[in-house]
């Protein structure tokens, strides 16, 4: 028996999620297909995260247990072939059995929330960004965002439908820059509550437009509880860009 | 009565071209049924150009002759309204009622094709690139489409099911650039035939992998026949940029 972690891309368009909805096919189902019949063996993944409805990734991280005589790097052939042109395996490799893709110390997740900015849409960035044709104000996002970094009780970024109990998390970092009419935001912390980076993506936006103030953003984190000011931006617009285990204890 | 001239913009993935083929749902039905809505008449558009199934625009062009009394800068939002997400009116004006978007002198088209060029596929770029894994070299690519530039009989550039009896054209320019992991192909010219752009950038990439010199695209050209050596690149990499009309007839 052996562990193998996979790096998994995908389009979430055409998904209900990683595994949140039951009405709808999921990319964990997916994936438990395709890699059990990769390894002819009846194969349940462990997700590292379970990203929302139509969300998309490029460096989601799973695992699974195999007995199968597959070399764990050539795993990312084997399972591409059985799966639909969405969905990518970009990485496979071996790793400690009791390895966990969710409780590990000093885990970095980088996430990237896309806005198309200009005064027309553009049908061919529908899917991967969210459509703002006013002018938002960078450095004022900038302000704003400010006051995310660090340890914070972020239960006023979190979908209220979250069971979660701790709404503790620390974010790292939060960049925001525009390249040509898009405008990136970057959030990289070691874990995300329901909902959180496109809540911080829908305040962020309100407050470029002019609606909020920066110090809106301390205001609504020091409520801890979700308001209806704390604005969810739509899902096509985020991206799971990586994950990163600072200390990898992987074969 | 008056003319009016809309830039169209579209995603192609889930339509078999502007109007080539029957068996399935076309751009050019799809704004005929949106315009017909908005102005209450029964209207019929000429369209710039005919792209193919898969293909997308940015900037094509179209006309149509409405008795409607919306101002026609009001048409965009007007008809927009009508259309579904994946096709976008990015602009609308006025034009002579002899104008016609094919029949001009001095027109620019310029296409752009696409490559992903990565040792890993990006689910998230599958639907507006082709993928290429193998590394290609630009400096060939670019010496190869060299021997394009000008006006020449482009019939071995040409699909043989095309009707068109002058296969004569102008290529102003190509231009063969790489924005981090994807490789953009810009094509210039006064017209194209049916499958050019894509047999030009099915070709080059035989150059860039080292399948073909450079001094083949001057033998496939001189051939003046359409043989199996002019490789036609896949149809979701290409996107009709835009189309300009240089001598400006327009109101």
């Amino acid at each position: 028996m052996k562990r193998i972690k996979l790096t998994v891309a995908y389009d979430g368009t055409n998904y209900c999620g990683f595994q949140r909805q039951k009405n709808g096919i999921t990319i964990e189902e997916v994936l438990n297909k395709g890699i059990s019949k990769a390894t002819n063996e009846e194969i349940k993944i462990i997700g590292a995260s379970r990203t929302d409805s139509g969300v998309h990734a490029l460096g989601n991280v799973v695992v699974f247990d195999t007995n199968s005589t597959i070399p764990a790097n050539k795993m990312v052939f084997a399972i591409n072939r059985r799966l639909p042109a969405d969905i990518v395996i970009t990485d496979s490799q071996e790793v400690d059995l009791n390895w966990h893709p969710r409780y590990q110390y000093n885990i970095e997740k980088v996430y990237e929330y896309h806005i198309f900015n200009a005064k027309v849409e553009n049908p061919m960035k529908r899917l991967y960004s969210t459509f703002v044709s006013f002018a938002l104000d960078l450095e004022q996002m900038r302000k704003g965002a400010a006051y995310l970094i660090g340890e914070h009780d972020f239960a006023s970024f979190c979908n209220i439908k979250s069971e979660v109990e701790n709404t503790i998390r620390e974010i790292y970092a939060i960049e925001i820059k525009r390249v040509n009419e898009e405008i990136i935001i970057t959030v990289r912390g070691n874990g995300f509550l329901y909902n959180m980076v496109r809540i911080i993506a829908g305040v962020l936006i309100r407050v470029g437009r002019g609606f909020y103030q920066p110090e809106k953003v301390k205001e609504l984190l020091e409520k801890r509880v979700r308001t209806r000011e704390s604005i969810t931006a739509p899902a096509e617009g985020l991206v799971l860009k990586s994950i990163h285990y600072k200390e990898e204890d992987q074969k």
